[in-house]
């Protein structure tokens, strides 16, 4: 038996659509219903077997759903749920998939009525591309889903979320919301911002008439690819995290800054110290 | 009849061992020869069949060499190129293979003596991984030289050198060393130098007791790939090309304070049209 009858996908985006091919493939669902404001992405969705219907009516959407998945930029998580959640049933189990925790989660109180079957949830998982045409059921898969049950969260909502994202193939982690948004804000958000900012200075510059974005290697199409994401949602992102964002932004510039000393003061043993020092910590991730 | 008769190889790490096995596979010389302080990288790229023989000895390794690639980090080059050109041929073609040219150019004027055979060369290929193990012989296939001879270099000599970069497969292009310095800080230097900053910013954190480095997903892993990379070699990039990297530096920062600046302002909208037209801006480099 699945875990749940209905389940509603809201936005039917990478996330979105490559949680509808994994809960399908792994029979965790019995129904998927896409709901999203892009018919044309609605129905790519649907020819690629991420939702079973879909429709632009949140009452026809929502109807009988007793998983209803969020998957829309941060700051539209409120207004979708405020949407669909009075036609779902009442006991439906609710999820975001959004990068920020501390505000979604806050929002929720006032649109998921205890029992607080609202959990929130981010699985890190994605590509710098988006729409349901790059979905794929495998996104999950030995991938960390963070979930940031709260005092008042429903337990055995909690229980059968969980059970979802192992589902397809994630392994889950509790923390809290605040925890959640210091540790993303370091290893997500801030890696997103220096990204757009390097792309930023060197597209703009011009050297004796040469576009220096045509000299570019392996190293600045890896380190900058990431700005290659989503505008909108990356806007919700910074804005819905903004003071840990801010904050990670000031202990990046610092770490810059020490840098930028050794090269101005020709410290070469002091650089070469430091640079060795880093490559050392970052082999911590090559490893695992 | 190959181009060359013997190449030494000053320096078998990634690039001067890869080098060694492309030249070998097309044809472009007769007799490879490995010069290097590290006797067991000698003896990787030998067992690789990236040289023929070694030596540690300047003397022995340099005789009769007709083409001399000086593959060293790029403020070793003088030093190895004042102790190997004495013993090969007089009017042997030398190059090097460094990320900085204003420096190597000016210091090999006093090296090579006129007509001057040294040619300033910088294959844009590698790798964050480093020496002989990791070389192989596809390293440079479709990807950017750049020369940058000046008003003194010898002629003969430049051709031959272009026709050895297209022989292992690379697209050769002329610049002063001026603009390449210039260039490269912009798309090589100053992302070294970011990525860095990224991992020594996120890895001194701690949050509730977590690793940040633990949560890091693909995104963070691609932006700050090449903070793995040697801090020798990087050590005396930065110093070699100060004066434009601090350029660089200072105009990246300056792009991060601007969106820095909209996000404490939580300006949505500029912060949308920011990330939108930066994202476009790199759609330039995807194309390619």
């Amino acid at each position: 038996m699945p875990l749940f009858e209905r389940m509603l996908v809201a936005g039917v985006g990478l996330i979105g659509a490559s949680l509808g091919l994994a809960a399908r493939r792994a029979g965790l669902v019995g129904e998927i219903v896409g709901f999203g404001r892009s018919e044309e992405n609605l129905r790519i969705a649907l020819r690629r077997g991420a939702v079973d219907r879909y429709s632009s009516s949140a009452a026809e959407a929502a109807a009988a759903a007793d998983l209803v998945v969020l998957a829309v930029p941060v700051r539209a998580t409120r207004g979708v749920a405020e949407a669909v959640l009075p036609h779902a049933r009442p006991d439906a189990v609710v999820v975001d998939a959004g990068s920020v925790k501390v505000e979604v989660v806050d929002q929720m109180r006032s649109v998921v009525r205890p029992p607080a079957r609202f959990v929130g949830c981010h699985p890190i998982a994605g590509t710098e591309h988006s729409g349901a045409a790059h979905a794929f059921a495998e996104l999950f898969e030995h991938r960390l889903c963070v979930v940031t049950p709260v005092a008042d969260t429903d337990a055995d909502g909690l229980r059968r979320v969980r059970a979802f994202w192992e589902g397809v193939g994630m392994r889950v982690e509790e923390m809290s919301p605040d925890a959640h948004d210091r540790l993303f804000a370091l290893v997500s958000h801030l890696p997103h911002v220096v990204a757009y900012a390097l792309v930023d200075a060197v597209e703009s510059e011009r050297v004796a008439g040469r576009d220096p974005l045509a000299y570019s290697g392996g190293g600045f199409r890896d380190t900058t690819r990431i700005a290659s994401s989503h505008a909108d949602m990356w806007r919700d992102v910074c804005l819905a995290n903004r003071g840990e964002l801010l904050r990670a932004i000031d202990g990046f510039a610092e770490a810059l800054a020490r840098l930028r000393a050794l090269v101005e003061a020709s410290d070469g043993e002091g650089l070469r110290r430091e640079l060795e020092r880093i490559r050392a910590a970052r082999a911590r991730l090559a490893d695992r």
